[in-house]
């Protein structure tokens, strides 16, 4: 458009040197100088912020996240901009969780997808009907720079199951340039939230590779239920020490995404497990609260399973046996820690003994005038966790146990 | 634009009649058109559809919600085009509501706000930068609309607790144009997702003058906790019968939200308490699953509090008591619909004796080939579940009773 305004412009001014009456250009130029102002009257996007500003203004965008400091629940909140997320599957989870930490500022954030938006995706939250026959990550990256220019959006046009799509996912992921002295691959988390079998597992290949911690989501396609589960190579369970459905029921889960079936889905599902994603994504970033293994989500009764998985010694992925054999071999450096740690606190709490009333961490704590809404949960039974117990009991589990647990679980 | 490019064209045709050489002003009419092109180029909107169809295209936007039909999860999806369903404050819990009820393709929203967008409100879903300055519900109207034009929307730009905005509020409530023969109000449902005392009392009142079934939402000035609850006039608790705070810490909720005391906000946990929030309506409105009476989120500890509130027979409110004593004088042709039905349903078991694995209900069927993600809630104990109990027993409590449920509950 700009184009075209400026070359009007340019040709108004040789007709104007032709003729003798000059009144009708000049009307003709005022005509083209209103466009330009409407032309620029385009959304108003706000500029990029150096730092994170907590102070209380309407204009600040960040003012509600910085008061989680003030609030004792975050320690650093500003840190979130040294992250980086990776999100695989822009689709009805994939995209709201870009959303949420898009809004929250996170530092950058990685997308992948090959497909594109249709009308029969607007059921869910984020993309609009003028994005439809757009790819998925363009569309996102056109919403998502208009909602945060800090953030750094960087997309992956591509199916990662591919052998070349699959190379590529893994060298993005070992790119450093964001922040160079990061620890580690080039990003801090990785979020699946694609809806097939293959696509989880090539997710879960490159993060064992990677030595990669990442979290996985899946909705059921009755729509009604969801999880979110975190996957630390070598720690829990991989993908491939236990796919849920393979394992419990016999069933296997690549003839449940069939082509041409239609499965349903809806706005709510969705949206709550984005949300529990990312918040738990927030917590193992920013370090507030208990991340939590594992999540269920049944909206017919408003059920949220709990459990815990451990990494199968028996798995058929090679690199999830090396990792696990990585995390045997540095047991005594942690146990060490945890031990230092341990008598670190006891310090601690013997200095704050004043405070009976709890040996409260800085997020049991609020400001004078504030009350929870909600109670503490340790107060009541804890949600069923499921599963053999304490972390520390590593060497007892099995094959067996595991399958056990799954098929508890799945005998509904 | 438009107004100025036809300006231009007439401008132009007057110009060449007055030129002996034509061509300078065919190269500006073609500039002109060019630009008409790009200035219709705009947003694609998709036109309204007369019946929600099933069929399995991309250009459907309601397959992916009809298909809950077909996987045996709601009866009758078609029925959501009926309902009227009002929400109160279009903040960061009002707007995604809003939008997940919109893109479900609700009949008809009603939005009440009396705020402007702000670049404060970023950090949170649904309002863009290039809203800032808009009213909240001019701009949710503007989004809306553009993602489903199906959807009747009213907005309601006023402050509810003033009393010509409570007027007005009620009355538009009472309303019935868009669907004459609807039994009791205007609207099927009232959402509220104010976060202030007052507001939330008004809800209440109107709600019990106009015997009107609505849930409340909450979430904590921390962002880390939040709540939906069910509200049945003279069957559950009003907000004034047991406003939970103000029980059971002895602190008046009215100090909590201040002038000037900005609370933390995420985008998460507001996402999550409007997703479990329209999940409870769309339960309560298309009739599947079970509707919670009171949900909690405690982010921390990914805790989902359950309990039922019964209503306080010495609430200070008029309203609540009449529809108290309704309720209690229709208890005996509630029982006998209550033994009816369930006369009815025993003959349905009998006739499907075959099917001895479970008396099921048609949504704990799935159609074959499918296996459900998560296990069936009652095969573990449920989580627990605050509250003195049945609802047969409705005359044993009384203010003593819900005190102390609510005393247990916020000892944090």
């Amino acid at each position: 458009m700009e184009v075209e305004l400026k070359a009007m412009l340019d040709d108004l001014n040789v007709l104007e040197k032709s003729l003798s009456d000059s009144a009708p250009i000049h009307k003709l130029r005022s005509h083209v100088e209103n466009l330009v102002a409407l032309s620029k009257c385009n959304p108003q996007r706000r500029s990029k912020v150096k730092e994170l500003s907590s102070e209380v203004v309407d204009s600040n965008p960040y003012s509600r996240l910085m008061a989680l400091q003030r609030m004792g629940i975050v320690e650093n909140y500003e840190r979130i901009r040294e992250f980086s997320v990776a999100i695989v599957g822009i689709g009805g989870v994939g995209s709201v969780a870009a959303e949420m930490l898009t809004r929250c500022g996170i530092g950058r954030l990685l997308l992948y997808d090959y497909d594109t938006v249709e009308l029969a995706n607007m059921n869910r939250l984020f993309f609009r009907p003028d994005q439809v026959g757009m790819t998925k990550t363009d569309a996102a990256v056109q919403t998502l720079a208009e909602i945060n220019p800090d953030v750094v959006l960087e997309s992956f046009t591509m199916n990662i199951t591919t052998v070349q799509g699959f190379e590529t996912f893994t060298s993005s992921l070992k790119n450093k340039s964001f922040c160079p002295t990061k620890e580690g691959s080039g990003v801090d988390l990785v979020l699946s939230c694609v809806d097939n079998y293959e696509a989880r597992m090539a997710v879960n290949q490159a993060c064992n590779e990677l030595s990669q911690t990442w979290m996985e989501s899946g909705v059921s396609e009755d729509a009604v239920s969801g999880h979110i589960q975190l996957l630390v190579p070598g720690e829990t369970a991989c993908f491939a020490c236990a796919p849920p459905l393979v394992v419990a029921s016999g069933i296997d889960e690549r003839t449940l995404k069939r082509e041409g079936v239609c499965a349903a889905s809806l706005p709510t599902t969705m949206g709550v497990v984005a949300g529990l994603l990312v918040q738990n994504s927030l917590k193992f970033l920013l370090n507030f609260g208990e991340v939590s293994p594992y999540l269920g989500y049944n909206s017919l009764k408003d059920f949220f399973p709990t459990m815990q998985m451990r990494p199968n010694p028996q798995c058929s992925n090679a690199a999830c046996l090396e990792r696990q054999k990585e995390y045997m071999l540095a047991k005594p450096a942690r146990d060490a820690a945890a031990k230092a740690k341990m008598e670190a606190d006891a310090v601690v709490d013997d200095e704050n003994e004043k405070d009976t009333t709890k040996a409260s961490s800085s997020s049991d704590t609020l400001p004078e005038g504030l009350t929870r809404e909600l109670p503490v949960a340790d107060e009541y039974e804890k949600a069923i966790a499921i599963g053999s117990g304490e972390a520390e009991e590593e060497e007892e589990d099995d094959l067996e146990d595991l399958k056990k647990q799954l098929e508890a679980l799945n005998a509904a």
